[in-house]
Order: structure tokens, then C-alpha cells, then sequence
């Protein structure tokens, strides 16, 4: 499990878009958004995909990582 | 039109998200939101939605109006 940091993340919509998009890469397998603490909490499989890959698919929606 | 004033859009999620909404009344014409400001312009025919149906769409969303 890894804790990124993610700014700009304000509402519950923010909260699914960036979950969303984490769950829909194949190796992740939880995803908790802590608004409040503007962090996003992913438990994946290191084997199918990579740190890199989280951060791009969170930078994709429009946040930046930390 | 008309000017509500309205709390706790924070990003363009919550922006897409009240305008859809007032977008689907009948009798509305143009939808504006200004997230800086907190406000969102709505052009509307009297004679089909009411300004009181405006707001309980907006608060549908989960939004306050002032």
C-alpha cells in the first residue's frame, strides 16, 4: 500500500473521479480518498503496475502529486 | 436571469454538476456558474420553472443556496 499526496482535491465528485480512474487500472485493488488530509490511499500490485502509473492516472484527472 | 448565490461548488465537477441539473428544468435557457465567486446566473422562462425550482435542483446537488 502506498499513501500519495494530492493536491486540489476539494469535493466528493473529486473524491470519485480519482478513484475511479485508480480502480480502473488493472493491478489496483483499493482505494481510499482522504479529503480532508488530501491524501489517496492504493493498495496494488506491484507485479501489473507501477507507482508511476497511479501518479499519472491521479494526474490525468487534473490533480497534482506531490 | 437571475443571480443565486450559492455555497460550497468547489470545482469543476461541482460546476458541471449544477449546471446539468438546471439544464434539464424546462424553461431553462442558459446556466452560468462562477465558482470564484460562488454564483451562478440562470437564465429562465418565469412562465415554465419557478425561481423556487431552481434552487431545490441546485440543492438536489448537494449544495446550499443562500
Amino acid at each position: 500500500m502506498i499513501t500519495l499526496h494530492v493536491e486540489g482535491m476539494t469535493c466528493n465528485h473529486c473524491k470519485a473521479a480519482v478513484t475511479n480512474a485508480l480502480e480502473e487500472l488493472a493491478g489496483v485493488t483499493a482505494v481510499e480518498v482522504h479529503l480532508q488530509e488530501g491524501t489517496v490511499d492504493v493498495q496494488f500490485d506491484e507485479a501489473k503496475v507501477t507507482v508511476e502509473a497511479l501518479k499519472e492516472a491521479i494526474e490525468e484527472q487534473g490533480y497534482d502529486v506531490k
